[in-house]
C-alpha cells in the first residue's frame, strides 16, 4: 500500500490535533480513531509502541466514489496513520490511488489525492 | 477490491448483531461502526439505501502482521460492509489477500481468509 506521508515536529499528541485540523480543512471528517497499542496491551498484554488510525472521510468525494462503484464501501474511510517519529510524530495517508484502482474511478482518486497532499503540505510546515 | 461476502435472510439490525457473533467466534472483535447513510444526511444531505462498515480486526493476526511489516496500518481494521438484499442483507468482507499482497505477509493473509470465510459460511447458514 502507498503512502502520502510526512514528519511533523510535534509529540503525536499534539501532532494529532494539527491533523484533524489539516484534514478539516481539506474537507475530512474523522470518522473513526484506533488506538492500535492500546488495543494490543489491552486484548494480548503486548507492550509495542504508539499507533494509532484515523478513519478520515471527504463525504462529497465518498458520496460520488459510492455512486460509481458501491464496492468502494470496502476501502472507505482513507487510514491516517500516526506514529513516533525520531523528530516528532510520522503522518501517513493511504494512497487512494491504491484503494481505488481502475479508471473508473481515476478522476476521483486524483481528486482525493490532491486533497490529501495539500493537508500533508500543511503540516510539513509546521 | 476483492470481497467474501453472502447473503443473510434476516433484516440489516439483526444481521448486524449475527455478523458481530460470527466474527467473534473467529477471533475478531469490531474496532470501528460507520452509518454511512446518516453520515452523508447529515453532511450532504442525500437519501441513499442504509449502507453500514464496521472495522473487524483480529488483534492476534494484526500484531503479528504489524511486526512484519508496518505500514499494515493503512489498511487495518478490515472492513466488513451491511446492506439490504431483496431477500435480507449483504454482508461482504474486505479480501485480505486483496488487502496485504505480496508474500511476506501470504501466510497470514491466507489465516484471515480461512477465518473470515469461516464466518460467512456460519452466516450463510442462518
Amino acid at each position: 500500500m502507498d503512502a502520502i506521508d510526512t514528519t511533523v515536529a510535534l509529540p503525536m499528541d499534539e501532532a494529532e490535533v494539527a491533523v484533524r485540523e489539516a484534514l478539516s480543512a481539506q474537507g475530512f471528517g474523522v470518522l473513526t480513531e484506533i488506538d492500535v497499542a492500546a488495543t494490543l496491551r489491552q486484548r494480548l498484554g503486548v507492550d509495542r509502541q504508539p499507533l494509532e488510525i484515523l478513519g478520515a472521510c471527504n463525504p462529497s468525494l465518498a458520496h460520488r466514489a459510492l455512486e460509481l462503484d458501491p464496492s468502494v464501501s470496502l476501502v472507505l474511510p482513507c487510514n491516517v496513520v500516526l506514529e513516533p517519529a525520531s523528530n516528532g510524530t510520522r503522518v501517513a495517508i493511504a494512497d487512494p490511488r491504491s484503494l481505488m484502482p481502475g479508471p473508473a474511478l481515476a478522476e476521483l482518486a486524483a481528486e482525493a489525492v490532491a486533497r490529501l497532499t495539500a493537508a500533508i503540505d500543511a503540516l510539513s510546515g509546521i
